[in-house]
């Protein structure tokens, strides 16, 4: 089986919505990238850090889906990194009530000795230093490295962003984030501004308008499912990056034409973690019902013209 | 050749976007329906009404593509319908500037006698009663009635808005309009309202956004092309329209698949329609772009996933 290594935040969310509230749950891009991978034949392992007060159970049910958590140093003494959000009553834009970085702080990622020769990296949201930290400790070059990141680092971090993004053959960020870093309004200009910094690849996401990839002078776009609703959108935009990950590692398979399919697998997946509250969703979800709904991403966007 | 009736206005629009400005320049629903529709192999008429000041020069462009003018009336001493508008910088939104009814205040619609038995009848946004005035007229029921129609309405003339959409087949609005007229926020949930209102079809439009097309339980998107610039947004929507039902005419097979592929021919006329100011893109077009641009449309959406 191919190997999959996965970096990013694992965390307590405390998540609001016009529909009901949570108290501290399990969240975290690496959380949910890991999760939605889970649903390949893959080999993952997950690098991150928590503090000792993050719950066995929490650990029990990331190894339950296979991922390997030997790169999730648990620091004792220390607090698990904590986010909380308010969502607007569109559930298309949220504010950010609380950061709590904690034990993220100083975090030194360690990457287990057995996914140094990884076939996909998939760096999730994370200080673009850790992120570069991950790509040196590689000893064999990975197939592909993706990565996602958000406005946060192009505000606060910007030289280490670029750094990393010369290393990278996949970014993976929403259209305002696109817009920042390239300094373009038009999606097709920002794209091709942002191949210019290193990726062969940019995706962006655009939420419940679905997703752009851009790939030379190619694109393509996969509708995000219409749904009667959509109760919690935290980790949707990580699921998306976890099933195009996931998918990509299990095909072994990096062409445009592949990575279309990825893409697909990637909203398919985040149609689903927007379903509930939290990583529920997902940790419920089998197989059956992702082969189902990949149906109706078919009949949602298959036509038949003749040329 | 199969008929296409088309309803809608026949304007003077004044544009300003961020990146010029235009004085009264040739506009309207029905204008930019009936240059988009030409574009497919049918027999169309065009009825609207202008005041004299309405030049020569716009009836001879109209006519040259085809469209039959007989039921344009023309009101002597009459001034044509103006519409001045300026969009913001994203080009998404719009303030109206100035809107002179003119000869469209007392307008009373008059199908020409050899299209009151047309296959498809496009019914562009204008009053509500303009709009059944002309089913009324119709001596065979057609094969498809398609009605716009926009937020104005719903807040002015509702119950003569309410009364036309029980008559027709598809409903083509926007993602806020949709809203509106069902109360739901969630587009899945305003399609099946609207559903009960009458159209066993309901075409939701979102811009930049693309365009989902509702039947029973079924639902097919066709995105906006991505475009490197959109100069100018007007028209697109009826464009959009005018390539829907232009396709159907021709095609006269009015299938939910059938469907699939009219939303991508709109889309697909409604992406040249923004190249340039007002209606000077949809002259210049050529079948072949259109053809070249649908194959565009085909590597943008089509994907090859086995299930």
């Amino acid at each position: 089986m191919n190997k999959l290594l996965i970096v990013g935040t694992v965390a307590f969310d405390a998540i609001e919505t016009p529909f009901a509230k949570t108290d501290k749950i399990l969240g975290g891009a690496a959380t949910y990238i890991g999760l939605s991978a889970s649903y390949f034949n893959l080999q993952s392992a997950l690098v991150s850090v928590v503090g000792d007060d993050f719950p066995q159970e929490y650990l029990d049910l990331l190894t339950a889906r296979n991922i390997d958590i030997s790169g999730l140093e648990v620091v004792k003494g220390g607090k698990t990194f904590f986010w909380s959000g308010r969502y607007h009553n569109d559930l298309n834009s949220r504010d950010t009530l609380d950061t709590q970085l904690n034990v993220l702080a100083d975090f030194q990622p360690k990457v287990p000795q057995n996914f140094k020769n990884s076939d996909v990296v998939m760096l999730g949201n994370l200080h673009p230093l850790v992120q570069s930290s991950v790509l040196d400790q590689m000893e064999t070059q990975p197939k592909l490295v993706v990565l996602d990141t958000m406005n946060f680092w192009m505000d606060c971090a910007l030289p280490e962003l670029l750094d990393v993004i010369k290393r990278i053959d996949v970014i993976t960020i929403n259209d305002e984030e696109a817009r920042q870093l390239s300094g373009e309004y038009s999606l097709v200009k920002a794209a091709a501004k942002i191949h210019t910094m290193g990726p062969k690849y940019v995706v962006i996401k655009k939420g419940e308008h679905g997703a752009l990839l851009f790939h030379d002078k190619e694109v393509f776009f996969a509708p995000a499912l219409p749904l009667e609703e959509v109760f919690d959108p935290t980790g949707a935009g990580d699921t998306f990056a976890g099933g195009f990950a996931g998918f990509i590692t299990q095909s072994e398979n990096i062409s445009f034409e592949n990575m279309k399919n990825a893409i697909i697998y990637g909203s398919n997946l985040a149609s689903f973690c927007v379903e509930k509250f939290g990583t529920e969703r997902m940790i419920d979800l089998d197989k059956e019902e992702v082969l189902s709904r990949l149906k109706q991403f078919k009949s949602l966007t298959q036509f038949d013209i003749e040329l």
